[in-house]
Protein backbone atom coordinates (compact mmCIF):
# COMPACT_ATOMS: atom_id res chain seq x y z
CA UNK A 1 0.00 0.00 0.00
CA UNK A 2 1.59 3.42 -1.21
CA UNK A 3 1.43 5.99 1.46
CA UNK A 4 -1.50 8.33 1.25
CA UNK A 5 0.67 11.48 1.54
CA UNK A 6 2.37 10.21 -1.48
CA UNK A 7 -0.71 11.09 -3.54
CA UNK A 8 -0.67 14.19 -5.80
CA UNK A 9 -3.55 14.97 -7.94
CA UNK A 10 -2.75 15.19 -11.43
CA UNK A 11 -4.75 18.21 -12.84
CA UNK A 12 -5.94 17.63 -15.60
CA UNK A 13 -8.03 14.91 -13.99
CA UNK A 14 -10.11 17.87 -13.06
CA UNK A 15 -9.42 19.88 -15.97
CA UNK A 16 -12.86 21.19 -15.68
CA UNK A 17 -11.70 22.96 -12.63
CA UNK A 18 -9.62 26.05 -12.46
CA UNK A 19 -6.59 26.04 -11.05
CA UNK A 20 -7.75 27.95 -8.07
CA UNK A 21 -10.66 25.90 -7.38
CA UNK A 22 -8.55 22.66 -7.79
CA UNK A 23 -6.40 23.92 -4.94
CA UNK A 24 -9.25 25.08 -2.90
CA UNK A 25 -10.44 21.44 -3.46
CA UNK A 26 -7.39 19.56 -3.04
CA UNK A 27 -6.77 21.15 0.65
CA UNK A 28 -10.30 20.51 1.71
CA UNK A 29 -9.84 16.91 1.02
CA UNK A 30 -6.76 16.56 2.43
CA UNK A 31 -4.60 15.93 -0.35
CA UNK A 32 -1.51 17.90 -0.35
CA UNK A 33 0.10 17.82 -3.75
CA UNK A 34 -0.88 18.69 -6.82
CA UNK A 35 0.05 18.15 -10.54
CA UNK A 36 -0.95 21.24 -13.35
CA UNK A 37 -0.40 21.45 -16.47
CA UNK A 38 0.94 24.93 -18.54
CA UNK A 39 -2.28 25.84 -19.69
CA UNK A 40 -4.10 25.58 -16.18
CA UNK A 41 -1.65 28.06 -14.94
CA UNK A 42 -1.84 32.19 -14.32
CA UNK A 43 0.07 34.47 -13.22
CA UNK A 44 -0.74 34.17 -9.55
CA UNK A 45 -0.51 30.05 -9.90
CA UNK A 46 2.21 29.45 -7.61
CA UNK A 47 1.25 31.87 -4.62
CA UNK A 48 -2.36 30.48 -4.82
CA UNK A 49 -0.69 27.03 -4.40
CA UNK A 50 1.86 27.98 -1.60
CA UNK A 51 -0.68 30.14 0.03
CA UNK A 52 -2.81 26.78 0.12
CA UNK A 53 0.22 25.18 1.76
CA UNK A 54 0.19 22.94 -1.02
CA UNK A 55 3.05 21.52 -3.10
CA UNK A 56 3.74 20.60 -6.75
CA UNK A 57 4.97 17.26 -7.67
CA UNK A 58 5.54 18.41 -11.74
CA UNK A 59 4.91 20.23 -14.27
CA UNK A 60 3.19 18.99 -17.35
CA UNK A 61 4.23 19.86 -19.91
CA UNK A 62 7.66 20.16 -21.83
CA UNK A 63 8.97 18.41 -24.86
CA UNK A 64 6.96 18.34 -28.67
CA UNK A 65 11.24 18.59 -29.87
CA UNK A 66 10.03 17.58 -33.22
CA UNK A 67 7.79 20.87 -33.51
CA UNK A 68 9.12 24.55 -34.64
CA UNK A 69 10.14 26.86 -32.02
CA UNK A 70 10.39 23.56 -29.46
CA UNK A 71 13.62 24.92 -27.92
CA UNK A 72 11.88 28.36 -26.81
CA UNK A 73 8.83 26.94 -25.70
CA UNK A 74 10.84 24.36 -23.60
CA UNK A 75 13.28 27.05 -21.69
CA UNK A 76 9.81 28.67 -21.23
CA UNK A 77 8.49 25.53 -19.46
CA UNK A 78 11.76 25.16 -17.57
CA UNK A 79 11.02 28.61 -15.92
CA UNK A 80 7.46 27.91 -15.40
CA UNK A 81 8.30 24.58 -13.27
CA UNK A 82 10.76 26.17 -11.56
CA UNK A 83 8.61 29.36 -10.04
CA UNK A 84 6.01 26.81 -9.16
CA UNK A 85 8.84 24.40 -7.08
CA UNK A 86 7.95 21.83 -9.31
CA UNK A 87 10.78 19.12 -9.35
CA UNK A 88 10.02 17.98 -12.34
CA UNK A 89 8.78 19.26 -16.42
CA UNK A 90 6.77 16.45 -17.86
CA UNK A 91 8.33 15.82 -21.44
CA UNK A 92 5.72 14.71 -23.96
CA UNK A 93 8.11 14.19 -26.57
CA UNK A 94 6.19 14.76 -29.63
CA UNK A 95 5.35 12.78 -32.91
CA UNK A 96 7.67 11.63 -35.77
CA UNK A 97 7.15 14.34 -38.69
CA UNK A 98 7.68 11.82 -41.62
CA UNK A 99 7.51 7.95 -41.32
CA UNK A 100 11.19 7.55 -40.38
CA UNK A 101 10.35 7.24 -36.56
CA UNK A 102 14.70 6.85 -35.70
CA UNK A 103 15.09 10.33 -37.38
CA UNK A 104 11.85 11.72 -34.60
CA UNK A 105 14.20 10.03 -31.74
CA UNK A 106 16.98 11.13 -32.62
CA UNK A 107 15.45 14.46 -33.43
CA UNK A 108 14.21 14.59 -29.64
CA UNK A 109 17.58 12.89 -28.41
CA UNK A 110 19.15 15.95 -29.39
CA UNK A 111 16.33 18.33 -28.25
CA UNK A 112 16.46 16.83 -24.39
CA UNK A 113 20.44 17.41 -25.03
CA UNK A 114 19.77 20.79 -25.44
CA UNK A 115 17.75 21.69 -23.16
CA UNK A 116 18.82 19.94 -20.11
CA UNK A 117 21.92 22.32 -18.94
CA UNK A 118 19.19 25.30 -18.73
CA UNK A 119 17.07 23.14 -16.77
CA UNK A 120 19.23 22.11 -14.72
CA UNK A 121 20.37 25.39 -13.89
CA UNK A 122 16.64 25.65 -12.81
CA UNK A 123 16.85 22.56 -10.29
CA UNK A 124 14.28 21.21 -12.57
CA UNK A 125 14.89 17.74 -13.49
CA UNK A 126 13.24 16.40 -17.35
CA UNK A 127 10.61 13.66 -16.57
CA UNK A 128 11.06 11.84 -20.25
CA UNK A 129 7.23 9.98 -20.58
CA UNK A 130 6.96 7.22 -22.93
CA UNK A 131 3.31 7.76 -24.43
CA UNK A 132 1.29 4.29 -25.27
CA UNK A 133 2.05 3.45 -28.93
CA UNK A 134 -1.55 4.51 -30.06
CA UNK A 135 -0.52 7.84 -29.18
CA UNK A 136 2.34 7.42 -31.31
CA UNK A 137 1.10 10.09 -34.27
CA UNK A 138 -0.13 12.77 -32.33
CA UNK A 139 2.27 13.30 -29.20
CA UNK A 140 5.29 11.50 -29.20
CA UNK A 141 7.37 8.77 -30.74
CA UNK A 142 8.65 7.54 -27.44
CA UNK A 143 6.48 4.96 -26.71
CA UNK A 144 7.57 2.07 -24.72
CA UNK A 145 9.74 2.09 -21.27
CA UNK A 146 12.58 0.95 -22.79
CA UNK A 147 13.87 3.40 -25.39
CA UNK A 148 12.64 6.07 -22.47
CA UNK A 149 14.93 4.43 -20.07
CA UNK A 150 18.22 4.04 -22.98
CA UNK A 151 17.05 7.78 -23.90
CA UNK A 152 17.89 9.01 -20.08
CA UNK A 153 20.82 6.58 -19.70
CA UNK A 154 22.66 8.40 -22.47
CA UNK A 155 22.68 11.30 -20.18
CA UNK A 156 25.16 11.23 -17.63
CA UNK A 157 23.34 12.42 -14.54
CA UNK A 158 20.20 11.06 -13.58
CA UNK A 159 19.75 13.57 -11.07
CA UNK A 160 18.82 16.09 -13.84
CA UNK A 161 16.81 13.47 -16.38
CA UNK A 162 14.91 10.33 -15.37
CA UNK A 163 11.63 8.97 -16.90
CA UNK A 164 7.57 9.30 -16.03
CA UNK A 165 6.21 5.86 -15.44
CA UNK A 166 2.49 6.42 -16.39
CA UNK A 167 0.82 2.85 -15.56
CA UNK A 168 -1.59 3.44 -18.24
CA UNK A 169 0.86 4.11 -21.08
CA UNK A 170 3.26 1.00 -19.95
CA UNK A 171 1.30 -1.64 -17.71
CA UNK A 172 1.15 -3.60 -21.24
CA UNK A 173 4.63 -3.99 -21.89
CA UNK A 174 5.80 -7.99 -21.91
CA UNK A 175 9.48 -6.64 -20.87
CA UNK A 176 7.94 -4.53 -17.86
CA UNK A 177 9.64 -6.35 -15.06
CA UNK A 178 13.13 -6.82 -16.75
CA UNK A 179 12.69 -2.90 -17.97
CA UNK A 180 11.98 -1.93 -14.42
CA UNK A 181 14.80 -4.27 -12.78
CA UNK A 182 17.41 -2.05 -13.72
CA UNK A 183 15.49 1.39 -13.71
CA UNK A 184 16.90 1.99 -10.46
CA UNK A 185 17.33 6.32 -9.58
CA UNK A 186 16.22 6.85 -13.00
CA UNK A 187 12.27 7.31 -11.86
CA UNK A 188 11.55 11.22 -11.85
CA UNK A 189 7.49 10.45 -11.23
CA UNK A 190 4.67 7.77 -11.40
CA UNK A 191 1.26 8.05 -12.40
CA UNK A 192 -1.61 6.02 -11.61
CA UNK A 193 -4.96 5.30 -13.53
CA UNK A 194 -6.36 2.56 -15.36
CA UNK A 195 -7.27 1.35 -18.45
CA UNK A 196 -11.23 0.36 -18.84
CA UNK A 197 -12.20 -2.32 -21.40
CA UNK A 198 -13.70 -1.59 -23.99
CA UNK A 199 -11.40 1.72 -24.23
CA UNK A 200 -13.32 3.86 -26.58
CA UNK A 201 -11.69 6.79 -26.82
CA UNK A 202 -7.72 6.59 -27.45
CA UNK A 203 -6.82 10.55 -25.36
CA UNK A 204 -9.62 10.40 -23.14
CA UNK A 205 -10.92 7.12 -22.11
CA UNK A 206 -8.92 6.38 -19.10
CA UNK A 207 -10.56 5.04 -15.94
CA UNK A 208 -10.29 5.35 -12.31
CA UNK A 209 -8.00 3.15 -10.24
CA UNK A 210 -9.80 0.12 -9.64
CA UNK A 211 -12.24 -0.04 -12.91
CA UNK A 212 -10.06 -1.63 -15.30
CA UNK A 213 -7.58 -3.99 -15.69
CA UNK A 214 -4.22 -2.32 -14.83
CA UNK A 215 -2.19 -4.47 -11.92
CA UNK A 216 -1.81 -1.12 -9.83
CA UNK A 217 -0.31 -3.00 -7.00
CA UNK A 218 2.26 -4.96 -9.33
CA UNK A 219 3.53 -1.98 -10.86
CA UNK A 220 3.47 -0.20 -7.65
CA UNK A 221 5.85 -2.74 -6.55
CA UNK A 222 8.18 -2.70 -9.05
CA UNK A 223 8.36 1.02 -8.81
CA UNK A 224 9.14 0.75 -5.22
CA UNK A 225 11.79 -1.81 -5.75
CA UNK A 226 14.00 0.74 -8.25
CA UNK A 227 13.89 2.59 -4.80
CA UNK A 228 11.36 5.31 -6.07
CA UNK A 229 9.61 7.04 -2.82
CA UNK A 230 8.04 10.45 -4.39
CA UNK A 231 5.14 11.52 -5.22
CA UNK A 232 2.73 9.17 -6.94
CA UNK A 233 -0.04 10.99 -9.27
CA UNK A 234 -3.20 10.51 -9.97
CA UNK A 235 -3.85 10.99 -13.63
CA UNK A 236 -7.17 10.09 -15.01
CA UNK A 237 -8.40 11.77 -18.42
CA UNK A 238 -12.21 11.13 -18.88
CA UNK A 239 -14.70 13.74 -19.62
CA UNK A 240 -17.31 11.74 -17.25
CA UNK A 241 -15.25 12.77 -14.04
CA UNK A 242 -16.45 16.18 -14.80
CA UNK A 243 -19.81 15.40 -13.30
CA UNK A 244 -18.87 14.08 -10.10
CA UNK A 245 -18.99 16.61 -7.21
CA UNK A 246 -15.72 17.92 -6.30
CA UNK A 247 -15.83 16.34 -2.72
CA UNK A 248 -17.20 13.00 -3.38
CA UNK A 249 -14.49 12.67 -6.28
CA UNK A 250 -11.64 13.47 -4.21
CA UNK A 251 -12.61 11.28 -1.49
CA UNK A 252 -13.59 8.46 -4.23
CA UNK A 253 -9.88 8.92 -5.81
CA UNK A 254 -8.35 8.79 -2.02
CA UNK A 255 -10.03 5.29 -1.06
CA UNK A 256 -8.95 3.74 -5.03
CA UNK A 257 -5.44 5.18 -4.33
CA UNK A 258 -5.22 3.29 -0.88
CA UNK A 259 -6.21 0.00 -2.80
CA UNK A 260 -3.92 0.44 -5.69
CA UNK B 1 9.37 -3.21 -54.14
CA UNK B 2 7.45 -6.26 -53.64
CA UNK B 3 6.41 -8.62 -56.56
CA UNK B 4 2.69 -7.92 -57.01
CA UNK B 5 2.15 -11.71 -57.15
CA UNK B 6 2.64 -11.87 -53.86
CA UNK B 7 -0.45 -9.44 -52.98
CA UNK B 8 -2.54 -11.41 -50.83
CA UNK B 9 -6.57 -9.36 -50.27
CA UNK B 10 -7.22 -10.53 -46.86
CA UNK B 11 -11.02 -10.61 -46.98
CA UNK B 12 -11.78 -8.27 -43.86
CA UNK B 13 -10.76 -5.52 -45.90
CA UNK B 14 -13.87 -6.16 -48.00
CA UNK B 15 -15.79 -7.42 -45.09
CA UNK B 16 -19.14 -6.32 -46.64
CA UNK B 17 -18.61 -8.54 -49.81
CA UNK B 18 -19.62 -12.24 -49.35
CA UNK B 19 -16.91 -14.91 -50.25
CA UNK B 20 -17.93 -15.41 -53.45
CA UNK B 21 -18.37 -11.50 -54.11
CA UNK B 22 -14.83 -11.08 -52.70
CA UNK B 23 -13.26 -14.20 -55.22
CA UNK B 24 -14.57 -13.20 -58.18
CA UNK B 25 -13.52 -9.50 -58.09
CA UNK B 26 -10.08 -10.51 -56.95
CA UNK B 27 -10.50 -13.21 -59.89
CA UNK B 28 -10.99 -10.11 -62.26
CA UNK B 29 -8.49 -7.90 -60.67
CA UNK B 30 -5.82 -9.87 -61.23
CA UNK B 31 -5.21 -10.87 -57.40
CA UNK B 32 -4.23 -14.42 -57.41
CA UNK B 33 -4.37 -14.72 -53.55
CA UNK B 34 -6.97 -14.19 -50.41
CA UNK B 35 -7.10 -14.45 -46.79
CA UNK B 36 -10.39 -15.25 -45.73
CA UNK B 37 -11.90 -14.56 -41.79
CA UNK B 38 -14.23 -18.02 -40.68
CA UNK B 39 -17.50 -16.01 -40.55
CA UNK B 40 -17.36 -15.54 -43.84
CA UNK B 41 -16.66 -18.81 -44.73
CA UNK B 42 -19.62 -21.76 -46.23
CA UNK B 43 -19.45 -25.20 -46.86
CA UNK B 44 -18.76 -24.37 -50.63
CA UNK B 45 -15.96 -22.08 -49.92
CA UNK B 46 -13.09 -24.00 -50.96
CA UNK B 47 -14.96 -25.03 -54.26
CA UNK B 48 -15.30 -21.53 -54.98
CA UNK B 49 -12.32 -20.42 -54.22
CA UNK B 50 -10.47 -23.08 -56.18
CA UNK B 51 -13.03 -22.95 -59.13
CA UNK B 52 -11.59 -19.20 -59.66
CA UNK B 53 -7.95 -20.27 -59.50
CA UNK B 54 -7.26 -18.26 -56.44
CA UNK B 55 -5.24 -19.90 -53.65
CA UNK B 56 -5.38 -18.98 -49.60
CA UNK B 57 -2.67 -17.49 -47.84
CA UNK B 58 -4.02 -17.74 -44.54
CA UNK B 59 -7.32 -18.05 -42.41
CA UNK B 60 -8.49 -15.83 -39.53
CA UNK B 61 -8.80 -16.52 -36.86
CA UNK B 62 -7.73 -19.02 -33.71
CA UNK B 63 -6.95 -17.76 -30.48
CA UNK B 64 -8.39 -16.41 -27.67
CA UNK B 65 -6.72 -19.17 -25.32
CA UNK B 66 -8.31 -17.58 -22.60
CA UNK B 67 -11.80 -18.13 -23.55
CA UNK B 68 -13.72 -21.05 -22.42
CA UNK B 69 -13.82 -23.81 -25.40
CA UNK B 70 -10.80 -22.33 -26.89
CA UNK B 71 -9.59 -26.04 -27.65
CA UNK B 72 -12.76 -27.36 -29.16
CA UNK B 73 -12.80 -24.34 -31.58
CA UNK B 74 -9.60 -24.44 -32.45
CA UNK B 75 -9.38 -27.50 -33.85
CA UNK B 76 -12.06 -26.73 -35.55
CA UNK B 77 -10.62 -23.77 -37.08
CA UNK B 78 -7.11 -26.12 -38.32
CA UNK B 79 -9.82 -28.17 -40.25
CA UNK B 80 -11.52 -25.12 -41.64
CA UNK B 81 -7.85 -23.78 -42.75
CA UNK B 82 -7.21 -27.38 -43.89
CA UNK B 83 -10.04 -28.03 -45.60
CA UNK B 84 -9.20 -23.92 -47.40
CA UNK B 85 -5.76 -25.18 -47.72
CA UNK B 86 -4.36 -22.66 -45.97
CA UNK B 87 -0.71 -22.75 -44.93
CA UNK B 88 -1.21 -20.61 -41.95
CA UNK B 89 -3.93 -20.78 -39.14
CA UNK B 90 -4.11 -16.84 -37.57
CA UNK B 91 -3.88 -16.66 -33.57
CA UNK B 92 -5.35 -13.85 -32.24
CA UNK B 93 -4.74 -15.22 -28.89
CA UNK B 94 -6.66 -13.82 -26.48
CA UNK B 95 -7.34 -11.36 -23.73
CA UNK B 96 -6.52 -11.45 -19.99
CA UNK B 97 -9.46 -12.71 -17.77
CA UNK B 98 -7.88 -10.55 -15.10
CA UNK B 99 -5.03 -7.89 -14.02
CA UNK B 100 -2.42 -10.79 -14.43
CA UNK B 101 -0.92 -10.33 -18.01
CA UNK B 102 1.42 -13.37 -17.19
CA UNK B 103 -1.19 -15.59 -16.20
CA UNK B 104 -2.53 -14.46 -19.52
CA UNK B 105 0.14 -15.33 -21.67
CA UNK B 106 1.17 -18.74 -19.58
CA UNK B 107 -2.82 -19.62 -20.59
CA UNK B 108 -2.06 -18.83 -24.06
CA UNK B 109 1.53 -20.42 -24.24
CA UNK B 110 -0.30 -24.01 -22.87
CA UNK B 111 -2.89 -23.38 -25.50
CA UNK B 112 -0.66 -23.11 -28.22
CA UNK B 113 1.25 -26.11 -26.88
CA UNK B 114 -2.06 -28.29 -27.01
CA UNK B 115 -3.48 -27.42 -30.61
CA UNK B 116 0.13 -27.77 -32.36
CA UNK B 117 -0.20 -31.42 -32.74
CA UNK B 118 -3.58 -31.00 -34.02
CA UNK B 119 -2.04 -28.33 -36.86
CA UNK B 120 1.11 -29.90 -37.82
CA UNK B 121 -1.06 -33.61 -39.01
CA UNK B 122 -3.32 -30.96 -40.48
CA UNK B 123 -0.42 -29.24 -42.36
CA UNK B 124 -1.24 -26.23 -40.85
CA UNK B 125 1.26 -23.65 -39.38
CA UNK B 126 0.20 -21.93 -36.59
CA UNK B 127 0.97 -17.80 -36.78
CA UNK B 128 1.40 -16.13 -33.36
CA UNK B 129 0.02 -12.63 -34.17
CA UNK B 130 1.27 -9.63 -31.53
CA UNK B 131 -1.83 -7.21 -31.55
CA UNK B 132 -0.81 -3.51 -31.31
CA UNK B 133 -0.91 -2.45 -27.16
CA UNK B 134 -4.30 -0.82 -27.76
CA UNK B 135 -6.05 -3.98 -28.28
CA UNK B 136 -4.64 -6.20 -25.19
CA UNK B 137 -8.26 -5.62 -23.29
CA UNK B 138 -10.30 -7.42 -25.86
CA UNK B 139 -7.91 -9.56 -28.39
CA UNK B 140 -4.88 -10.54 -27.44
CA UNK B 141 -2.49 -10.07 -24.37
CA UNK B 142 0.50 -11.08 -26.78
CA UNK B 143 0.99 -7.18 -27.81
CA UNK B 144 4.38 -7.13 -28.74
CA UNK B 145 6.91 -8.20 -31.93
CA UNK B 146 9.58 -9.75 -29.01
CA UNK B 147 6.95 -11.41 -26.97
CA UNK B 148 5.39 -13.17 -30.08
CA UNK B 149 8.78 -14.12 -31.29
CA UNK B 150 10.17 -15.24 -27.84
CA UNK B 151 6.35 -17.90 -27.50
CA UNK B 152 7.34 -18.71 -30.81
CA UNK B 153 10.82 -19.90 -30.17
CA UNK B 154 9.78 -22.08 -27.21
CA UNK B 155 8.21 -24.77 -29.99
CA UNK B 156 11.03 -27.33 -31.32
CA UNK B 157 9.47 -26.61 -34.87
CA UNK B 158 9.54 -23.03 -36.66
CA UNK B 159 7.81 -24.40 -39.69
CA UNK B 160 5.01 -25.80 -37.30
CA UNK B 161 4.65 -22.34 -35.56
CA UNK B 162 5.61 -18.83 -36.31
CA UNK B 163 4.32 -15.14 -36.17
CA UNK B 164 2.38 -12.78 -37.95
CA UNK B 165 3.33 -9.40 -38.62
CA UNK B 166 1.08 -6.88 -39.04
CA UNK B 167 3.17 -3.79 -39.76
CA UNK B 168 -0.18 -1.94 -38.08
CA UNK B 169 0.45 -4.05 -34.93
CA UNK B 170 4.38 -3.07 -34.72
CA UNK B 171 5.68 -0.71 -36.36
CA UNK B 172 5.61 1.60 -33.17
CA UNK B 173 8.51 -0.37 -31.98
CA UNK B 174 11.54 0.88 -31.60
CA UNK B 175 13.00 -2.92 -31.16
CA UNK B 176 11.92 -3.75 -34.64
CA UNK B 177 14.94 -3.76 -36.43
CA UNK B 178 16.77 -5.87 -33.66
CA UNK B 179 13.79 -8.00 -32.97
CA UNK B 180 13.65 -8.65 -36.97
CA UNK B 181 17.12 -9.35 -37.75
CA UNK B 182 16.63 -12.18 -35.05
CA UNK B 183 13.17 -13.53 -36.77
CA UNK B 184 15.07 -15.50 -39.75
CA UNK B 185 12.65 -18.38 -40.60
CA UNK B 186 9.88 -17.93 -37.75
CA UNK B 187 7.98 -15.13 -40.22
CA UNK B 188 4.87 -17.22 -40.99
CA UNK B 189 2.67 -14.45 -42.68
CA UNK B 190 3.16 -10.67 -43.24
CA UNK B 191 0.14 -7.98 -43.66
CA UNK B 192 0.30 -4.33 -44.48
CA UNK B 193 -1.96 -1.30 -44.01
CA UNK B 194 -1.25 2.44 -42.70
CA UNK B 195 -2.03 3.80 -39.40
CA UNK B 196 -3.67 7.28 -40.20
CA UNK B 197 -3.24 10.24 -37.64
CA UNK B 198 -5.40 10.79 -36.48
CA UNK B 199 -6.67 7.63 -35.23
CA UNK B 200 -9.98 7.76 -34.47
CA UNK B 201 -11.13 3.97 -34.56
CA UNK B 202 -8.88 1.64 -32.50
CA UNK B 203 -10.54 -1.35 -34.23
CA UNK B 204 -11.73 0.11 -37.76
CA UNK B 205 -9.56 2.98 -38.10
CA UNK B 206 -6.46 1.64 -40.26
CA UNK B 207 -5.66 3.15 -43.65
CA UNK B 208 -4.70 2.10 -47.32
CA UNK B 209 -1.25 1.78 -47.91
CA UNK B 210 0.51 5.63 -47.92
CA UNK B 211 -1.92 7.60 -46.18
CA UNK B 212 -0.57 7.25 -43.08
CA UNK B 213 2.72 7.22 -41.15
CA UNK B 214 4.18 3.33 -41.50
CA UNK B 215 7.29 3.22 -43.41
CA UNK B 216 5.93 0.32 -45.19
CA UNK B 217 9.64 -0.23 -47.37
CA UNK B 218 11.60 0.00 -44.52
CA UNK B 219 9.88 -2.64 -42.64
CA UNK B 220 9.45 -4.89 -45.81
CA UNK B 221 13.06 -4.60 -46.36
CA UNK B 222 13.39 -6.17 -42.71
CA UNK B 223 11.57 -8.57 -43.65
CA UNK B 224 12.59 -9.49 -46.68
CA UNK B 225 15.84 -10.21 -44.64
CA UNK B 226 14.17 -12.44 -42.70
CA UNK B 227 14.57 -14.85 -45.73
CA UNK B 228 10.36 -14.57 -45.77
CA UNK B 229 8.80 -14.62 -49.55
CA UNK B 230 5.55 -15.48 -49.48
CA UNK B 231 1.99 -13.78 -49.45
CA UNK B 232 1.68 -10.29 -48.12
CA UNK B 233 -1.43 -9.82 -47.06
CA UNK B 234 -3.44 -6.04 -47.15
CA UNK B 235 -5.50 -5.78 -44.20
CA UNK B 236 -7.42 -2.40 -44.18
CA UNK B 237 -10.45 -2.41 -41.74
CA UNK B 238 -12.35 0.54 -41.97
CA UNK B 239 -15.63 0.73 -43.06
CA UNK B 240 -15.14 3.84 -44.91
CA UNK B 241 -13.86 1.26 -47.62
CA UNK B 242 -17.20 -0.26 -48.21
CA UNK B 243 -18.42 2.83 -50.06
CA UNK B 244 -16.06 2.06 -52.94
CA UNK B 245 -17.11 0.59 -56.25
CA UNK B 246 -15.05 -2.96 -56.15
CA UNK B 247 -12.86 -2.56 -59.22
CA UNK B 248 -11.66 0.58 -58.09
CA UNK B 249 -10.87 0.09 -54.76
CA UNK B 250 -8.90 -3.31 -55.99
CA UNK B 251 -7.02 -1.50 -58.61
CA UNK B 252 -6.43 1.17 -55.78
CA UNK B 253 -4.75 -1.76 -53.69
CA UNK B 254 -2.96 -2.85 -56.25
CA UNK B 255 -1.44 0.07 -57.37
CA UNK B 256 -0.36 1.12 -53.37
CA UNK B 257 0.70 -2.46 -52.76
CA UNK B 258 3.27 -1.66 -55.69
CA UNK B 259 4.49 1.34 -53.99
CA UNK B 260 5.13 0.37 -50.72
Amino acid sequence: MIDPERLSLNLMTVDHWSLPEAVDHCATAGIGLVAPWRHQLAPDSARVIREACLEVSSLCRGGFFTSPGADDDNRRAVEEAAALGAPVLVLVCGPPTSPDLRAARATIAAGIERLLPFAADHGVRLGIEPLHPMMIGERSAIVSLGEALALARTFPDPAHVGIVLDAYHVFWDARLEDELAGAEGLIASYHVSDWLVPTTDLLAGRGLMGDGIIDLPHIGALVEATGYDGPVEVEVINPALAEREPQELLADIRTRFARS
